[in-house]
């Protein structure tokens, strides 16, 4: 096992944690660095700051340049990419069966298909359907996994999550977190962190 | 001359403009960029989307992350940086005279210095006194600029700025344009929107 470690906190209506969560294996691998998933929401950090809906959509401007941005992005790395028709989406089911998937040594897998059908095919994540979908093509049971994330200790799970974001002083997606207490925000950030979590 | 260009929008207030500018000349002379500085006052840009001050300010945990990335960034580039104790700064007075010094082929001297007094010194610019030392170090007539800044021809210029950077759909420094109308924001993208330039 490595003994350098780093948070990866994402939350599956990010954007830029589409493009963070395909690259963070490969390049975490690269620099021996133990990776812990951490889904979290970022709606009720957003509700405390008095935003409804994501800020892409509050401000305009930032939100056109968001999704070009995105485009060249994923594009610059061979990442395929469709804007989805709804955005943020509801990311509370898909979250919470993140956390039992990872408790069952699944999640990475799960999380990468939840994105990859999000923001590489433009698909709504929020739709159960779509997720069950998802969970079938890896070999799960999409309906017992359903029924467990639905259970008090996972939903007291996923909160307890938020809470420790926050704490965190996370305030977007994705972050990383190195043991020494050190932010980092943004895929643009992740090398960054990362090299931090070795020095 | 290079004939590949890149537009440099920057706001003196803008913390992350302080690297970029420091950065931006070797980096485009190695791709052999012309860069046009433009300056510009993001004060309208964000009334306009109801901010009073810098979001910075308003976002308390937004505010620290980036106080801190912004001294991880200087300290791995090896730029100095000290916080300034006023933020953000009234950057009106020297925006109008960095116009009219790069009308007379000196601006971007004037530019650096005026960041480096700001983010490398901490000290504030917004103080016509501070602007004046700048000057007289650069060994310009500061009382002779001055005057000149606040006539109606300045004045108008950088009102035409601010405007065609909203035309351009900026909404934060720095932000970089290329001739065929790509947008980049902030100081991770610098290296980008150069090498797009050139491609």
């Amino acid at each position: 096992m490595s003994e350098h470690h780093v948070e990866f906190w994402f939350e599956f209506a990010s954007t830029y944690s589409y493009p963070a969560a395909m690259r963070i294996g490969a390049l975490a691998r690269e620099r021996h660095v133990a990776v812990r998933w951490r889904p979290f929401l970022l709606g009720p950090i957003f509700k405390a700051q008095g935003w409804g809906t994501s800020p892409f959509n509050i401000y305009a401007a930032k939100g056109r340049y968001m999704w070009r941005d995105l485009e060249r992005t994923c594009i610059a790395i061979g990442l395929p990419f469709v804007k989805p028709a709804v955005f943020p989406q509801n990311t509370l089911l898909a979250s919470r069966v993140a956390l039992l998937a990872f408790e069952q040594g699944r999640g990475e897998d799960f999380c990468r298909a939840v994105y990859a059908a999000e923001f590489g095919e433009g698909r709504d994540i929020g739709e159960p359907e779509m997720l069950a979908a998802i969970l079938r093509r890896l070999g799960q049971d999409a309906d017992r996994l359903f029924a467990q994330a639905q259970s008090d200790a996972v939903k007291v799970l996923l909160r307890t999550q938020c809470e420790e974001a926050q704490k965190l002083g996370i305030f977007g997606a994705p972050s990383f977190v190195t043991p020494d207490g050190e932010l980092f925000w943004g895929n643009d950030r992740l090398e960054t962190a990362l090299d931090w979590a070795v020095r």
